[in-house]
């Protein structure tokens, strides 16, 4: 268990942040959160805490101060891909990662597929109006990853459960009220075919696995998220 | 030191593939490699080892079998950084990852900004044309986080290191040729800047000791690299 200074800078909406928020709660860690405001950034976070100006990142060590006042003696870490396998790295007693080498491919590789499949399908769909079947094709090869039974990778909890979760979140609560910019009811029936086919039994039990932890009850505020991108994402326009 | 079966599946031309080349030769494992032919591969290759069909795939396990007839015991993993993690797995008193959580959160923050900033916008340069000033903006990104002297990360070779040094020696010597789909000249002028300008000392410092180590020398064949691009990629048309 680490005694050092951690301050994890996140933001409610990101699903990026939610990961490392999920990683934490996960070890046991009740890490000190600092809400940044990505509509109105405070004008110390990209000089003083990340250059990218994005959460998530993290401030750890140094002396015990104010986190709207960070240390230049902190070490500070940025990507939440990285900060997955740092949180494993410093709870090691979290079992985040298996120990077994080919077990830990596995993790990773199912990360790279979420990454490289499942991310950029889905916000392809969302963001722009592209093809829900790019999403699908995405959720059968993730599916076809999945441990038979039990999480991503064998029976226990790891990084790349906290790597894909936040994002099926989003896609459920989203589709589900048809919100994003697509053409009306194509998120709707991308909703019925992810959520409700038999199809995706498989990931069906696997969400609703992940989603009945407290790691994930205490990270997951649907009504804000919701309320947050008709507000803010799409300005009222949906 | 694994003793289990192991045989990489690479092809010298690809830079990726280099990657996993050099993290074996870094361990000091003679793994057993078996070249794909890029152009003309294998028709068991996607079915039974990797079915992305690309190099590098490793498989790890398993009965002792001919390459050409891989088993279906044995594990099979494919893309490089899942594979530069799993060597430094494999091999933990190679140190390919250093011990402490931060130096191995920068490692991979390092290779974050290798994926997403150098070879985006080197492979923009080179098969599209696209404008070096994005290359240069990414070397410079790249170049900060590099240690003061030593390696990436420290004074000791990591995947860090592993993971860049196959594309900037792809880089060095495509440039110098000007062989890009770029407008002539552009190449080496970009050459030029990148690898004989002082502004990018410190990088040039850093490949020159990347590139004089036993696992550069066993896994870079210039020439072959030269004449394959000219004569394949380029197809005689450079
Ligand atoms: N690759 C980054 C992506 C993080 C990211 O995109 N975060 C968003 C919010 S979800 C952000 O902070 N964007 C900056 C902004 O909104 O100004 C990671 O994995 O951590
Ligand atoms: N993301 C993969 C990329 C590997 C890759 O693109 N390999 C190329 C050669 S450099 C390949 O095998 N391409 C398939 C083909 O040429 O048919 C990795 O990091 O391993």
């Amino acid at each position: 268990m680490s005694t050092a200074e951690l301050t994890l800078y996140t933001a409610k909406v990101c699903p990026f942040a939610q990961r490392v928020e999920i990683a934490f709660a996960e070890a046991g860690s009740n890490v000190a959160k600092y809400q940044i405001d990505l509509k109105n950034k405070p004008e110390w976070y990209a000089p003083k805490v990340n250059p990218a100006s994005k959460v998530p990142a993290i401030a750890y060590g140094g002396p015990k101060v104010d986190p709207a006042d960070p240390s230049p003696e902190s070490t500070k870490i940025a990507e939440s891909l990285v900060l997955l396998e740092f949180v494993a790295d410093l709870y090691p007693s979290a079992a985040l990662l298996p120990a077994d080498p080919v077990q830990r491919a596995q993790v990773r590789f199912f990360i790279d597929a979420v990454s490289t499949k499942f991310l950029p399908s889905y916000f392809a769909l969302a963001l722009r109006g592209e093809s829900p079947e790019k999403v699908y094709a995405a959720l059968a090869d993730v599916q076809a990853l999945l441990s038979p039974a039990g999480f991503a990778v064998g029976d226990k909890y790891t990084i790349a459960d906290a790597a894909i979760a936040p994002f099926l979140g989003r896609a459920d609560i989203m589709l589900k009220r048809d919100l994003g910019r697509y053409e009306p009811g194509v998120g709707a029936g991308a909703y019925k075919e992810i959520f409700e086919t038999p199809k995706f039994a498989r990931l069906q039990k696997y969400y609703a696995d992940v989603s009945a932890r407290p790691s994930w009850k205490a990270t997951f505020d649907e009504d804000y998220l919701v309320d947050y991108t008709k507000r803010v994402t799409f300005g009222g326009q949906k």
